[in-house]
Order: structure tokens, then sequence, then C-alpha cells
């Protein structure tokens, strides 16, 4: 049977040439970063390198770089490390005591929006500006928002579930006029768009290096030079003191020759390439799939994140269908998995909780070609067909489990 | 030249059959362990069995394992999990919202220390019990610290620069009596020494792989059944909702099989084998150096940690120079390095400021053999009394940068 992968926004494999990167320090060159004798001192300038590498794909200086273990430590860092320094002396964060308001978008990643739920609940009020049935954050709503209080705005540059690209130009200016900091959780968006942290005007950046063939457990926060952060990991000295414990040498190898790659990649033909494979699976698909609707903006998006509303049936049931014949979908995003609701990102847009139950999600990466295209739109709209005719319609209460980062 | 690596306590090379157990999720079997399909679920099977195995080491139950990227990770959940969870409706904690002090030995490793100072800067006021000049934690002044407001107490197993080995069961007894939780950051001592959980009492205990043959970027912190924690990375479900963020599964599956090979080996003759080298080591090195003394206990040691206080030499100099001759150890441990002081461990003993930056860690790990010890002894006295003669005595103001996990 044909295996075709098409959840490379949960995670992707990594690169041939990121393992090759790594395998010095699983094996003779092994070594503590922070240890002063030679072998620490070639791990602490691989880590170096890492970085700067890390930081050439998003336009950003070496120091500007805090390597984390997730693209949701970098989140947390984010938020938390920011919120946790106003009151005090917050160098960089122009932020009065009185100014601690979080202001993020409906359709954040779990590991913002439950952070700023955490923060609220430890005095930082919160905002959630909504988003149009496109997934656009609503730039005038989150104006009305900011008042004189914010301090913090956190807005996504891709969504993990439907692709949708956010104006984070247009929305850090906002913000800064209104006197807050800007971040960007943008690990659906690095090493697949170009990235330049300065033009964006963000002053806070995660990303994570699984999404774009890096290992797992490799991420980084852009910090911009001068702003202060409260560190979510206390201890020693490691990332200038803005994040403690061992740096995990291969893993952070790995990210920087995922990043270097990406980079190349970038320049290259790949991301036309995705864009063309992401859209003939589009088109294809809601050509041969009745009463089925595109979920997300149909030009302001990643087109390799193919998100479909497949009406009148259960999402989970194509899932499982799909994965019978070889095809490794998801139902939201793989963070979210387990949560009994409807995708709080679909629901945001407007949907009901029976079309948002009803929506899967395809996303595209560098292991796919044409073929693998040819092979999920022959399969789907069969599957899809199959199961209406099959399953009753789904109620608005059923307690369906979703599961789909 | 013969490579000798005495450095053990900062991080330890993988093992090959740990490496091997990795491989197959960097390549074919790669997948998000949160993910609803096949391959997600292959995932969610490793990472589950790599719980059991961290579970089995230390006699814990599987879901009592939270996974985390690191030691300082799993110290920094453990107490700040505790403390944000106190006031409200923390079942588990047995605190009443009056009850928050935090109770650490002065020797605590930085990822206690720091988090402990940060959770005072928070309100929750924090007692530092002083240890004796063998480094063991003064359990009477522990009693009298505890008063009838403390919430936590944290100290640690095998203290990382000396390798004392502290009276666990006796200080969980003491902070059991007085209705405080206690947390044990076990990283020195997991996968070295026999532990089990349940008789020594402990509510929190963390444990880092890379210190015994696991990879960088997994660790584990166990909580007792029951007890409630605030997770310290907030988002997806991830660990029961404990740590949200994307598994690191080759690291996760690493870990799993250092934990196994582990518990063989402390079944096996290792630690005999260790204890035999180190007391080597140690009886060695005191005969062939003049003005030299052991820091720490002489019997309540981890015996492959040796701490020599060379007296009048500066242990940084003596560092290069067996760095130079093909030694690697360290002075303190890696997760202080670059701090400019004098190492808070050695000065908690009472060693004056000269006498701590005398000082150097051998630590001793399964790749050393009698050859290694046999360098070591050779190298070593030379290296002293060359620098001795060369170096006028260290002035007590010296500017010495210190550095040594």
């Amino acid at each position: 049977m044909r295996e075709v992968y098409a959840d490379h926004a949960s995670t992707t494999r990594v690169a041939p040439e990121v393992l090759a990167a790594m395998e010095p320090s699983f094996g003779a060159a092994f070594g503590n970063p922070s240890s002063v004798h030679r072998r620490g001192e070639v791990a602490r300038e691989a880590v170096e390198e890492s970085r700067a590498r890390v930081a050439a794909l998003i336009g950003a200086l070496p120091e500007e770089v805090v390597f984390t273990a997730s693209g949701s430590e970098a989140n947390n860092l984010a938020l938390k490390g920011v919120a946790f320094g106003l009151g005090g002396a917050a160098a960089g964060t122009r932020a009065a005591p009185s100014r601690r308001r979080i202001v993020v978008s409906a359709i954040e990643h779990p590991s913002v929006l439950e952070t700023a739920r955490h923060l609220e609940s430890r005095g930082f009020p919160l905002t959630i500006v909504p988003v149009g049935p496109d997934g656009l954050v609503e730039v005038e709503r989150l104006r009305e928002a900011l008042g004189d209080d914010a301090a913090l705005v956190s807005v996504m540059w891709v969504n993990n579930e439907v692709g949708t690209v956010q104006p984070v130009r247009e929305i850090a200016a906002a913000a800064h006029t209104a006197g807050a900091l800007v971040h960007c959780d943008a690990v659906q968006a690095a090493g697949k768009l170009p990235i330049a942290v300065n033009e964006s005007g963000v002053d806070l950046l995660s990303l994570a290096g699984h999404k774009f063939g890096g290992p797992p457990g490799a991420a980084a926060l852009f910090v911009k030079r001068r702003l202060r952060l409260v560190p979510l990991v206390h201890g020693g000295h490691q990332e200038r003191s803005r994040r403690a414990g061992t740096e995990n040498l291969p893993a952070l190898a790995g990210l920087g020759a995922a990043a270097e790659r990406a980079a190349r990649r970038l320049a290259a033909a790949e991301p036309a390439r995705l864009g063309l494979l992401g859209e003939r699976l589009r088109a294809g698909l809601l050509a041969a799939c009745p009463d089925t609707v595109l979920n997300g903006h149909s030009e302001r998006r990643l087109p390799a994140i193919v998100n479909l509303c497949f009406r009148g049936v259960d999402g989970e049931a194509v899932l499982h269908e799909l994965d019978r014949l070889g095809i490794s979908v998801s139902t939201g995003s793989a963070c979210s998995a387990a949560s009994p609701g409807p995708s709080h990102v679909l629901t945001a847009m407007g949907l009901s909780p029976q079309d948002a139950h009803a929506s899967v999600r395809f996303s595209l990466g560098e292991g796919n070609d044409d073929a693998d295209v040819d092979w999920i739109l022959k399969a789907t709209p069969d599957a899809v067909a199959g199961l209406r005719a099959l399953q009753p319609p789904l109620a608005a209460s059923a307690p369906v489990v979703r599961r789909s980062g």
C-alpha cells in the first residue's frame, strides 16, 4: 500500500542531512556545552553555529535567539517572560505597572491561549480578539482592544489548523502605536515562508525545528535586543541566563542544520512546488467531493495546509478511513488532540460544531509529490461518499473526541 | 594521547544501545505522539513504553512520571508547580493558603536555588538550611526551619559537586511530620544508586537521562499520585496536561532505553566497579598530592565523584593543564560555569574562597577503567606540583571565572 504522510503541520521527518549534523554529538563529539574543557568548547561552538543559522533564517542577530525545547515552551517563555517582567524595573518593556493587558487572537495555538488564560488568573487582564470567517484577525477590533493598558499582543503568523496568514506587520504596527510589545507564534511559518523579524516589526517570535525537517526537542524564541525576559526555567547561566538547563547539543545541531537547509530551499523552488501541490489538492478535492468547503482564507494562506469541511461527515471517521488507506491526516492539530470539544479555531471562524467536527486537515511537505496528491484525490472522495452513505448525520451534541501541533 | 573523560557528572556519552533505540524515530518511525493516525499511535506507544521503563527504575507508577526536557526543567516544574498551586483548591498539597514557605538546602543545584529565590520574590518565603563541613544537610536545623508554614522542602539526593549523599528518608519524614511536601533532585543519583520513591518517602523527584547514558533533552519528574501541579509549560494536553509541547519522541525513546539499561547495570556489578575505581582515584591522589584534601563526606558519598582541594593552586589552571593532557574534569558544575564567584556548594561547606577556587571535580562513569585512573594518577600530581611551582598563591580577591551541571 502506498503510504502518504499528509500531516506535516503536526511534525515532519528529520531530513537525512539534519540527522548527519546530529550524529557526531551522539558519538565521539558528545559534551556539555557549559563545560570549560576542550570537549565542552567544541560543543559550545556547535551550539553557537546553530544559533547563527537560526538567526540567519529569520534575519535576527545570534544573541537574539534563545533556544527552547519546543514551540510551546517558546510561546510560554514569550508570554510569561514579558508578563512576569512587568511592574518591576522591566527595561525594554516600555510598560508601566498599570500596563498589564495581554491581547491574543481567538485562533492562537493552545500554548498561547492557555498561557494567556493562566496569566489572566494571575492578574493580567486578557482580551481575545475575534477573527473573520476566513480566519483573519480583525485588525480594527484589535486596535479597539489595545486601549492604553495593553502590554503584549500575541498573534500567530500562520494558523496551524487552516493555514491563514495573518497581517503580522499591520498588527505589529498597531500594537506598537498603542505602546504594546508584539509576539508572533511563527511555528507554522518558519522554514516555509520568508521571515524577516525586523521588517515584520515583531519583538518576539517562536519557531520549532520539527516543523521543517529538524528534530523534535529543539525550538527557539527570537527576543529583540534589550528586551528583558523573566526566565521560564531558572537555574544555570545557559542561554545568557534566559533559559537554564544543559543545552541539547544534538537537537540544537539538528535545528541549525534544518534552518540552514530551509533557508536554501526557501530561496529555491520548494515553496512554489509545494504551492502548486497544495492548490492541486484543494481544487481536486473541492471538485470531487460534493458539499465540501475550504476552511480559511482562499488566498492569504499557506497553500500546503488544506483544511476542508466535508459537511455531514465525522471528520475523525474520514481520518481513520484515510489512515486505513495509508494516508495520514488530522482533524485540527496534534496539540488539541484529545480535546473533547470542536476545534476552537473553526468555531471562532463561525463554523457550527457539526461543521467543525466534519473538518479534516491535509498538510503537505517536502516528502510529498504529485503521485501522493493523486492518491489522496483518488481515495478521499470515495471515503467521504462511503461514510456519508453509512452514517447518520452528526448530532450537534455528539461526544466526539477530536485529535489532530 | 590517551583521552580520559572524567566529567561524567556534567554529561555522559549516549550508550550505543540507547542510540539504537532512538534511531527508528529519526527515520521511518517518525511521528507526533499526539496524532490520531497509526503513525501517531506507534509514536505514542513508544513514549508510554519509555514512561514505564523510567517508572520501573525508581519504583513509581507510569502515570506518576512527567517527561521534561531537562533536569533543570523538572526541578522548576516541581517547585513552581507546587508553589503556584497553593492558595487555591490545591488538592493533594495539604497546604492551607498560609502555608507557603519553601525550604531548601544551601548546596542545591542552581535550578532549585534560583527557582526558590524567584518564588521568594513572588511571595513565597524561603529558608535556606545550612550543611555541615562534610556537605550533609543538618537535619536538626531543617526541623527547626520547617515551623508550621512550610509547604515544600527540596533537598538533593546526591550533590553534583562533591557527591555527598543526603539522608533523604530522614528529611522526608521530618518534612511530612511538619505537613510539607518533599521534592528531591535526584539528577546525580538516578541510574547510579538504587532509588525507590516510596521507600524514600519523597513526593516529587527529578532525574535526567543524559547523566546515565541517555540523550540530552529527556528528563523526568516523578509526581506522586493525586498531587496537583500547575504546569510550567501551558498548552496542549500532552503529559496529562502537566507539560505541554510535542513530545520529543527520539529523546524519550532514548531515555527509556537508558533507564532500562541502568536498572540492569545497577543490579549487576557496575556500582561496585565504579566504587572501586573512585576509591582508587581518591586514595591515589590524596597520597600523591601534598596539601590536598577531599571535599565532602568521607563515606556518605557517591564514590565516582571525587572533589579535591589542591590548596594554593587555581583549580581552573589544573583543569586546563589536565585538559592539555587529554583529561576532562571540571571545577564545580557545568551549570555554574561562568559564575564569577567561588562554588556556593564549597563555601556553604565552610571552605574559604581560596580553597573553593583551588578545588577540582573528577567524576567517573561507565566509560572509565583502571587505565584511565592510572593516567589521572600519573598526570595530576605533576600538574599540581608544576602549577604550585609557577604561580603565586591565589589572592583572596582574584577574579577567577569558575566553570564546571
